[in-house]
């Protein structure tokens, strides 16, 4: 087997940049990545994979967008293609794609999320976007975490996967995944049991953890985390001559805000609760009857973050108890933690990674939340391993800020990254005779 | 029938107030009235009354002492009598004396509270009850809000009445009540009927509403109220190592204190709610398991009180699930409501006052809450007229002070105002016929 | 001098309808009413008024649109007049209108309020300014609460002012006050002295605590209150990774919210205090840096409304203190109360009412807050008196929903009530010699 | 030098535990030790030692009981002895006795705390001090944490130091420190700056952190830690007639209490708050004016702990201002964090007594405050090195439980450890000439 790293161009560089661009331009928001999704089939299909989308990836969706702003945003897109869009266009956005080599060797799933911010992309000339003519087309969406890098990394290297097709063993599933920010869509698609017969899992994020020109391997520190909407419905009076009538919803969600934020404190481990956004009344002489919030739990394990679930239900009933109101707890995203490190297996495709040039860190702590998690756990569940990269690069401002760029070295150094790793799971794979889901 | 006004003798004044004095020496509080009952008791069986007492006046007692200060109580007490003491000293104190003349006439109740105050008399030697050696001989209970002064007119009128036997008409019936302060022990008396064939009801209070030397005919504006004591119940646990394990009683309370206050809000009137104490936790360092509180609701109409109950019970029903601890809500006294006001009689009654030379003010509002209203409510309901006098003094120290005094020529005043009043009614009664209760 | 009642023909009601709908559809918000403003202008100039606009008009505008809102709807309109629009524009709306006969008699004033509800108008077929075609144009703006009425009434009884002008007396002032919704205009009026020479004042409000046919005369029982907007302004942070480097706005104001309405609890009177909207936080994963409340006071009197804007302050302060964050408070709205009946005076207006024909009411309660108050307070501290009448009619919908309409026939009625009133007062003055202030 | 290990006979247990039964009789809450100070003082003495007392020892004492708790202690108390007690009467508690050998060699101090707790000794027959009874004499207090074996090690530890003087080099401070209980009494001895040239600094805690039979050596993980009283101070007024006029300081403290938990989530590290004790109001009908809290924060370093106070403070502050009431903040005990390891120090000392036989194990987490840290620091700080030992017992109860009891033989290994570690010391201190402070 020749080495994969030799095989890229300098061409490459100018590709992933194309592309990076190409997408950056098209941002959407979780479950509304419709024009996003159909441009990733087109190119997976052009290359010659089986792809699969629609419902036939998803179980269970969360924190889907209401109706009116699915419809809105499909109105304004002008989508056309040789395949069936009807179910994309319903919000079951993403796609998979597979290629089997027919050969013996170990199935490999890349995971690459799609999803932009709901951010307004900043105006200012100086932002590279708008300097070089690639900035978000679309109001209040952009591409402000570096999915946009993701999805070019998947294609490109989706693409070099299938020109060497016939070089390679095993079988790869790229997993194009929708509604990352939010931690809404992995658990969707793997419900449909994509994952069961994985060996190796790769996944990974731009300019994430890792200072510029460091590679992390085998991320740690993921913590278990739950978004909720909460809703409290009370009745309108008129608060200066019958106030008594009237059921606060406001007052509820105050109580229930500063009753929450008295929960996380906990013997086992770090935990987290915040209450982000709280919305409610419509009038000053209204005794206010609507409120609603958006909050999220953290936990360094499943358990804190269970039982802080538990507790927040409490709050959240007894708080509309108090007062006399309805509630609705209505989850909208989740992951559970991750804090494993197979350091033989890590070690082994680090060394590869220094070897070729690579300044690479061990089982740095990722410190915050990502849906990866779900798939991780799903595939080390079924015996497989699993490895997550944070791939170092300047930044022109923080992730979610209006005015977010990244050096686009980063998506080579990427690139080859993944394509190293294939390369050194492969062999690994036989050497350790890991495979043990053969593709017959 | 002669003018009850001319029998009594200059000598009155010194009974009323020895009478007073002899009260004022053994103050006991709520449902602890042992030796004051007992006292009663004597003076009216020595006058003829037949006497009513123990469970025979009792219905449903709120607000008793803990059995092991009913006990202390009974032990530090030598009561000797030729009558069974064993209900009084379970707390059924109080007593009923009933003078029927057996000549057609009205029946004419009349009611006296006999409770101390929970306070310690003050040492100050220029307060009078230590310079002329009446005070207080009961470690922390005071005779603060002169109930002492109500006995001594009661047991005068009762034996001035039993006197002129002979020269009068109808029913008299003295009823010597426990427990008035925090509203606890009207409603008991009142539940057993005692009060369903009353004709004219009369009941006063010293030195409270009114001016030095005014008589007030006929207060108003008695608020409705009720007591309640809310116990949570949790769980503790080691507020450094484990603070999740707890159940924290503590900020249930202090949730719902500061949600209780928000309730008092009514287009109707009026409305009150005080969370006047709250005690939680032990320790420092532990999760606080335990915390109680004493609050109070006041409504200027009984629908107001009773609206806000239903809210005082969501809120703690809700304080205790937002925070997983049990609740308990025990009520410790009420009274309802009474603001009416039957011009025609009660102007009838000032009438005679002023021909007196009193300084008559008529339907002044009393403005706090008093447990008579039971009584007064439950005498018109029945067909029946109630009068309540406030009677002005000069005060050493507001009510409920532990220096507080009234200047004792009040009690000769209030004594005349009953026995005038009475007289009047009996004249009233037969101009309009109103005796629809004979007394065969 | 004639009787002015009889001097409207048939065609009165057609006028008034007519003009009542020509200001139905261009309704505007507080400060906004720049079209109302010039149509108000052109026709009082039009029937040889002098009137005075602008900066002269105004002392202290409360609760300004900020100047994008101000921009967005000056560059919708297109508005010509021969006059200087400069200032309106810029919202000093409004306008005042004097005629002086310059024959001896009293100073009368008339106040009438011409903005409208920031509502959209129903869009159903069935309600009638969309069936006869005269809804509002104004997206987001509607007269839902009768003031396009108030303004037609104005006019109308200006136009027959000024047409009857060498029958009358003494001197008139017609203020077409902007922004009553939100009481924040009338003190602004108020502080340019235009009321100081004024013998009598009269206001009035359409469909508002009379019955249908009713007119109320004297209307008491006006509730002092401020509307205060309150910002807290924290920092963000990630809520997962650094929570205590934030400092939590949205905490400080459910803090602040729950602690405010633990305040209305006042001996003296009724007091009401409502936080009818709170926004705080942005993102659901971020400690929320701003949140905002829109609240209201109110009192029985001033002294309460006073007090409660003390203790106001206290918690927004102390709130702010305990979270970290900064804050701010900002009045844009305040009424005095008004709760004065001049018996003989009203009574005298009644009678002269009741000869007509109305179904008149006296000294009934507002039950709200107006800030007419302002004015009459005014007039009156002057040594002038003041009425305000409540003009009841059959409505389609309760004021401020957005179906509300009115039975224009009220029109009329009002417009009647206006001119008998005028009639009467003139007379009044003379017979008592009340016009103090000549002119000459 | 002979090896000290061998020169305790078998009587050295029957004296270890006949001296911690002598002072689990006497038990005395923290800077009330006037009885165990004499004793400890006269046993010091008694040895030869020059031993330090009274203001001498102290700098800044924390948490002082008030004035009538001191003089009621001391007036139950015959204390007899042939020195000054006066400063001990006064609650400058505690001992320290120097013995200096005059030969080169390190300056070793030992700490021994000696408070008991407030907690009424269980009356059970089966507890062991009252079927051998040694329990405790005085009410409500108890040595229910093993002091009273630390007491009695410390001083067969001097005393056989004493004993050995002509054979020993260097000098030993043993420091008899009070007020361990709630972090009181360390800071005050450390502030006197007796632990500036110190060597070597050991100190241990029985039965706590360690298995039966196990002995750490180098505990660490100790939590920074603040105590505080927090008082409130507002306005009585009665809660019916005038609420207004009040300044209710129970919301105050309720309000405090819920936002002082929301405090606690610290991206640095582990953080704790716990208002454990809340007692406000005296009478239900009454504006509550009086509110007292007892809290704790903690803190896995100390600015997490000292950023954490400062947020306190704010929270103090402002929920005094919100609702007009005073407050005050009385810091009643607090420690340092201590977490660190001396690794090679600590297994040199942890393989001595691995020779002698026990079961050693280095560096456990000791998991909650203890206010030697204070010590250990201040050591560390001036180049010394320092060692906490864990010894492990078998505990008839949980400490802080009325039935806390110890396995009397803990007592031998404890005082075995600290011996054959000051032989190691000495032998240790040659080998790497850590003798920096020359005793001449």
């Amino acid at each position: 087997m020749e080495n994969i790293n030799s095989i890229y161009s300098d061409n490459t560089m100018k590709k992933l940049a194309d592309l990076r661009r190409e997408f950056h331009r098209c941002p959407e928001t979780g479950w509304l990545e419709f024009e996003t999704t159909v441009k990733i089939i087109s190119y997976l299909k052009s290359f010659g994979y089986e792809v699969i989308y629609g419902k036939k990836i998803h179980s269970e969706r969360m924190g889907l967008p209401d109706e009116s702003t699915m419809r809105e945003h499909r109105e304004q897109l002008k989508l056309e293609a040789d395949f069936d869009l009807s179910e994309i266009l319903e919000g079951y956005t993403g796609a998979v794609a597979i290629l089997d080599t027919r050969r013996d060797g170990p199935t490999i799933a890349m995971r690459f999320d799609i999803d932009g911010n709901e951010i307004d992309e900043a105006k200012a000339e100086n932002h590279l976007p708008n300097k070089e003519n690639f900035a978000s087309l679309n109001k209040n969406m952009m591409h402000a975490c570096g999915h946009d890098g993701h999805i070019a990394i998947g294609i490109s290297v989706a693409r070099k996967i299938a020109e060497r097709k016939e070089q390679l063993r095993g079988r790869f599933i790229f997993i194009f995944q929708p509604a990352e920010e939010g931690v809404k869509g992995a658990k969707s698609i793997v419900g449909t049991g994509i994952l069961k017969e994985v060996d190796y899992f790769l996944s990974g994020h731009i300019g994430f953890g890792a200072e510029e020109g460091e590679i992390v391997c085998g991320a740690v520190g993921f913590l278990a985390t739950s978004k909720l909407d909460i809703y409290f419905d009370g009745k309108p009076a008129h608060a200066g001559a019958s106030p008594e009538s009237g059921r606060n919803a406001l007052l509820a969600a105050a109580s229930c805000a500063l009753n929450l934020h008295t929960l996380p404190q906990f013997g086992g481990g770090m935990s987290r609760l915040n209450v982000g956004v709280l919305k409610a009344g419509d009038a000053r002489n209204i005794v206010p009857h609507k409120a609603e919030m958006q909050i999220e739990t953290r936990g360094e394990n499943e358990e804190i973050n269970a039982l802080l679930l538990t507790r927040v239900q409490d709050v959240v009933e007894g708080s509309a108890k108090s007062f006399g109101v309805k509630y609705k707890i209505v989850p909208v995203g989740d992951a559970p933690s991750y804090d494993k490190l197979d350091r033989d297996f890590v070690e082994r495709l680090a060394k590869n990674l220094k070897i070729e040039g690579y300044k690479v860190t061990i089982g740095k702590a990722f410190g915050a939340s990502e849906d990866v998690t779900y798939l991780m756990n799903e595939v080390e569940k079924n015996g497989g391993k699993s490895v997550y990269f944070m791939f170092g690069a300047k930044l022109a401002a923080p992730h979610h800020h209006n005015r977010f760029d990244f050096d686009e070295n980063v998506l080579k150094a990427a690139y080859d990254v993944y394509m190293q790793s294939i390369d050194a799971l492969i062999k690994f794979s036989f050497s350790i005779d890991m495979n043990r889901h053969k593709t017959l």
